[in-house]
C-alpha cells in the first residue's frame, strides 16, 4: 500500500462511513434502524435534522444498560449492609432474614419487608458516607450466579450504544427506577455518564450543620419514585427537553418511551427484551422483575424496535479484564 | 508591525495571559480573588488543581445574574397572565387587584395572595404551554421603571463571569428560589446555561395522556421549594457534586455559599452587594426582596467574597441591544 492511501484509510477508519460503531450487536433491522436513525438526526440536509443542543438520549438502568436478575443488584447491596448492622438491630423478620442473606425469606417478607431493608442501608448517614459504601461494595462484591463484579455485568452492546451516541453530539442520561445517590457512583466509570446525567430515585435528603460542618443527610423518606409514569416527569425535572432516544426493557420505561416518540421532531423507542437463557436470562411477562407485557403487546404498532439479545447481541457482557 | 509578531499577537490576544476575562469588573480585590481562584483551580501543577469534570459553578438568578426589583420578574409575569383571565374567575382579592395591576394591593394581601396568583398563572396548563406563554411575554413586557425587555436586566459583569468560567472548563448552573420551568426559558438566550443546568423551584407535575398523546401538566402544588437549606439538597439531587464556586445575593443563598466552600477541596463564594441607588437599586438588611443580613454578618470571616456594586462594576445591564 502506498503511505498516502495508508495514512487515508487510517484517517477513514476512524470515521463513521468505515467503522462499525456497533460490533458488538449483529447485522439485522434493530441495528439498521439505529444507524438509520442517527444518521437522519445528525444530517444537517435531513427533514429529521435535530440540533446537538436536543439530542437527548435517556435509558433506563437495570435490565437495560446492566443486568438484573436473579435481583436488582442494589438488593443485594442493601443486604450486605444490612449483614454489617449490629445485630441488635436487626427487629424484624425482613432485617433478620437480609443479614442471614436469605434472599428467599427475605421476599417472603412483602414489599414492606423490602422496603425497611432498603431504608435501612440506604438512610441515616450522609451522602458521601453513603456513595463511600457502594464504592467500596462494588470493588469487593461478586454476583451469585456469575461472580463477577456487578460492574462487569453491564452491556457491551449497549456500552457501544451510549458511546456511538455521545460521538454523533448525544447528551445520554441514565433515567432510572434505581436509587440516583447508587447509580451516580458507578455511571461515571461503567458507563462515561456524568453524575449530573444520572437521574433516578431518592430519599428525602436534609442539610444538617454539625460541628463539623454542613452535611447532607438521607432520610427514609421517600423524595421521587422514578418508575412509570415518574420518569417523563423526572426528565422534565431534571432535563428540561424531550428526548429523541429512549431505551428500557420493561412496563416501567413504557412511558418514557412514549413520551419520546410523541414529539413533534421524530424519535427512537428501543426495548432491549431479555431472550437469551443461556448467555443471560430470558423473561419477560412474567415474575417479579423487568416485566414486559404492555410494551410487547403494543410497541411494534408504536413503531418501537427491539433489541433480541439472542438474536441481536454478538455479546452481552464485556469480555473479562 | 511585522506579519509574524502581528499573528502571534492575535493569538495572544485570545488567551487569558493578554485579555482580560472579566473587563466590566473594575480592578480591585473581589476581581482579583476571583481570578486567582479560577488560576489556580485551572492550573493542573498547582495544589489546588481541580479535574474538569468538577469544576461546577452555582449562581442564584434573581437579585445575582439578573436584576430583582422592585419585585421578583416572575412575579410580573404571574400578573400579566392574570390579567387575561376570564373576569368571572377573578374570584379573590388577590386575583382582582393582580388583574388591575395593582401591586402594592396585591402584596397587601400577603404571602397567601401572592402563592394564589402565582398558582393561577403557572399551574392547569402543559409545560410547553406555559412555557410558550413565557416566551412571548420575554418579548413583549417591559419592566415598570426602566421600560427594559426584563431579559436586557441582566448583569452583564455577571455575564462575563459565566463565559468567563466555561471557557476554564466549569459547568455553570443557576441555582434558583424562582420556577424551573420559567427559567429555562430565557437562560440559554440570556446566559449560554442549557436547560439541563437550571435548577429551581417547581410545581407538582403529572404524566396525562390524553386524545393528542401525553402532555406534563402542572398542578397548583408546591413539589420542591428551591431555597435556603434546599439548595444544596437541589445541588445534590440535580448535579451531584460538590461546587467549587457559588454566587448569590440574599440569605437565601447562604447554605448554597456554605456548602460550596465546605469542601475538602477550597470552593469560592460570592456574594453580589446591591450598593448602587442610581445604576440599579440600593438594598441588603430590610425589605421583602433580596434581605441580606447573615451573609453581610457572616461572610466575611467566612472568606466569602462581596461584589460591591457600586464599586466593582463598571457597567450593570449589557449596552442596549
Amino acid at each position: 500500500m502506498k503511505p498516502l492511501f495508508a495514512a487515508l484509510t487510517v484517517a477513514l477508519a476512524g470515521s463513521s462511513v468505515w467503522a462499525d460503531p456497533l460490533p458488538s450487536w449483529n447485522a439485522g433491522e434493530t441495528k439498521s434502524a439505529i444507524i438509520a436513525f442517527v444518521d437522519s438526526v445528525t444530517d444537517s440536509a435531513s427533514e429529521a435534522y435535530v440540533t446537538p443542543a436536543d439530542r437527548i438520549a435517556v435509558f433506563d438502568n437495570d435490565g437495560t444498560l446492566w443486568a438484573e436478575q436473579p435481583a436488582y443488584f442494589q438488593l443485594y447491596f442493601a443486604i450486605d449492609m444490612v449483614r454489617k448492622m449490629d445485630p441488635a438491630a436487626l427487629t424484624s423478620d425482613a432485617l433478620k432474614a437480609a443479614a442471614a442473606g436469605d434472599v428467599e425469606a427475605l421476599l417472603a417478607t412483602g414489599k414492606e419487608g423490602l422496603l425497611e431493608v432498603l431504608a435501612a442501608a440506604h438512610s441515616g448517614m450522609s451522602v458521601s458516607d453513603f456513595q463511600a459504601s457502594v464504592s467500596d461494595w462494588m470493588e469487593e462484591a461478586r454476583h451469585p450466579t456469575t461472580g463477577k463484579p456487578y460492574d462487569a455485568m453491564i452491556y457491551q452492546p449497549m456500552l457501544e450504544l451510549l458511546v456511538y451516541l455521545r460521538d454523533e453530539g448525544f447528551d445520554t442520561y441514565i433515567v432510572s427506577g434505581g436509587g440516583i445517590d447508587f447509580i451516580r457512583v458507578l455511571a461515571p466509570d461503567a458507563y462515561g455518564i456524568d453524575e449530573a446525567q444520572v437521574v433516578g430515585s431518592s430519599l428525602v435528603t436534609d442539610y444538617v450543620v454539625g460541628e463539623a460542618g454542613p452535611v447532607l443527610m438521607k432520610q427514609p423518606d421517600l423524595f421521587f419514585n422514578d418508575d412509570k409514569a415518574g420518569k417523563p416527569v423526572a426528565i422534565n425535572h431534571h432535563i428540561g427537553k424531550r428526548p429523541i432516544f429512549a431505551g428500557g426493557n420493561s412496563d416501567g420505561d413504557f412511558e418514557m418511551l412514549e413520551w419520546t416518540t410523541s414529539g413533534e421532531t421524530p424519535g427512537f423507542g428501543l426495548y432491549v427484551h431479555h431472550t437469551d437463557g443461556e448467555r443471560e436470562w430470558a423473561y419477560d411477562r412474567e415474575g417479579h422483575i423487568g416485566v414486559l407485557n404492555r410494551g410487547l403487546d403494543e410497541g411494534s404498532e408504536r413503531g418501537w424496535h427491539f433489541a433480541d439479545m439472542a438474536q441481536d447481541w454478538a455479546v452481552i457482557f464485556p469480555s473479562t479484564e
